[in-house]
């Protein structure tokens, strides 16, 4: 673990107006952050659920293209729970989510205290963005930001990619990576004449624990050379990996803050969620030249360890200031915090 | 259902020798197919198990990339049988399959006999291919033939791409589409300036039973514009739908005659595989201009009803002869069949 110069929560849902008033906010969270005009801009993933609660039924939100939020009644007895997030269909065993997210642009001068949180939305309007728009992840290319998100509808869960330059209007550029696939993560330039990226497919036949790959591309729309590169161990990242924060140059390669998960169980039980390091080679990420070895966030904070979904640390964005990291990410599938890690005992870290 | 001109079985497990003497052929299936130099050319997936039966133990084949087959010897404590071809580990619950597959070359002079069964192999090297290399899908682009396949490995089963100009030196060009991703076929022609491509991702998630997708590329190796196609039914294609033949093009658009299965259940049974058909516009292909409606092909011959999964048929390949569409197909996961339809009865059927 290492040293948390600060921890500060950002954002819970109370601070939040909902939608509709008869939604309410069940999660500010797992938010993209990047330096803009002299500020923070964060990209917050906002979910919101049906306030009604009808004995015998369960409210599922989506996004009718053009249409806005709408509400599907379903009795009980067609639903098997699978966590605070997911219910199962016994019609034909597909899964909905009790929740629907869109994401909100906020500001932050200090990097820390959020000054404004009503921004621009980027809310669902695709077809394949029906059940929701998540975990937004934020990279600079020459003078365009782009963000990689993930798409949830009927088709699955999926990384779609949209850009802009103010933070204002959003330009969509399709499905980038197909279901199921999240935790993707653009590199800010070109490597080897390439833009490249980190994604973590998770297929349906497991033959290991879902796994972080790295793909190639020309055109940041089509992707290919796709190739293995971490997989989880046996302790704390057991369960799952995935990328976190879109990677930051330093002297000694790409570093990446990723998270873990010890428990990705079918019966409920979700686990805990870490962050952990590893550094890639300046000019060819598919080599891992140093990595944390464990750790180095934990669930530890109220805010941390209790919420939506508890005992969740999962790393979003990272911003270098001075000698510090910030890093910024989302707690227990609530709430948005930073925290503050010295440069040096991050990088000593990594071995 | 269409009426079957004819209905042969080309090729049986017994047919093929192993590869090393402590192996045995269990499938010979699934077979790439398409007209090279006057005959046409088969690609097949030739499946090996060991052959020892130790009690109490399972043996797990798998390639050692440089060094051939290896055997795991693993206690039947172990492991939770999935269904014939599949076993769960109960360590860490991820899946090996009981066999290993390569591709082997044969030729057919007539299109329906198989006159050479001893041509080149192409034998998993790569590290995604440990588990093996299967289901390959031919299609002839300018003068190369290409082929995506299924390379299943510890990292998931992912599709790659190889190609040749003559059945005997193949080129790799890695993985196109990330785990987990089967059936994927190739347009013959650019449509719109770019290769298309017919994909059918299998998400951890599932929103919805496997889908077809659609996704262009400008240079074939890196995918973009992931669209949902098609997904199955409720009744015959209730459970999982695939791409089956590379399409071909008609006067009425892209022909293409596909896989659904009835019931993708995870308790062993995995229902009975048909073939139906779709018509994609010649000029959008993202546009279904007519459908089959049903099956036109179920499983029926004794080669179909019976073998490794039974009823199974599951067409990979179609060549146009004259007024007749020869259809190759597996049968029950051990066999390889080729039955012709009436052109006309088949575009018939489609509306």
């Amino acid at each position: 673990m290492i040293r948390r110069l600060f921890t500060q929560c950002q954002l819970r849902p109370g601070d939040v107006s909902p939608s509709r008033a008869d939604m309410e906010v069940v999660g500010t969270f797992n938010p993209g952050a990047i330096e803009f005009e002299g500020e923070i801009v964060l990209l917050v993933r906002v979910a919101e659920r049906p306030k009604e609660r009808r004995p015998g039924w369960t409210p599922l939100p989506r996004y009718e293209p053009g249409g806005g939020i709408m509400i599907d009644q379903v009795p009980d007895e067609h639903l098997v729970p699978i966590d605070p997030r997911v219910v199962r269909r016994k019609s034909d065993g597909c899964v909905r989510i009790t929740s629907v997210s869109h994401l909100r642009v906020m500001r932050s001068g200090d990097g820390r205290r959020i000054d404004s949180i009503d921004g621009p939305r980027f809310l669902p309007e695709a077809d394949y963005e029906t059940f929701g728009v998540e975990d937004p992840r934020i990279t600079r290319i020459d003078d365009r930001y782009y963000l990689t998100y993930v798409a949830v509808s009927p088709h699955g869960a999926a990384t779609a990619l949209a850009s802009t330059r103010d933070f204002r209007q959003f330009d969509r550029h399709g499905i980038i990576f197909c279901p199921e696939n999240k935790d993707v993560l653009l590199f800010p330039e070109k490597i080897g004449g390439r833009y490249a990226a980190l994604h973590r497919p998770n297929p349906a036949t497991h033959f290991s624990h879902p796994e972080m790959w790295l793909a190639y591309s020309d055109d940041l729309v089509s992707w290919g050379d796709h190739t293995p590169l971490l997989g989880g161990g046996s302790t704390w990242d057991a369960g799952r990996i995935g990328g976190g924060c879109p990677p930051v140059r330093t002297q000694r390669g790409w570093l990446e803050i990723y998270h873990g998960n010890d428990k990705a169980g079918e019966d409920g039980d979700v686990g805990r969620y870490f962050g952990a390091a590893f550094m890639m080679d300046g000019d060819d990420p598919s080599r891992i030249v140093a990595q944390s070895g464990g750790p180095i966030m934990a669930p530890e904070a109220d805010f941390e360890t209790d919420g939506f979904v508890p005992n969740v640390v999962f790393p979003t964005a990272m911003i270098e200031r001075g000698d510090k990291f910030l890093i910024y990410y989302g707690a227990a599938d609530a709430s948005t915090g930073v925290v503050g890690l010295a440069r040096d005992e991050l990088l000593a870290a990594l071995q």
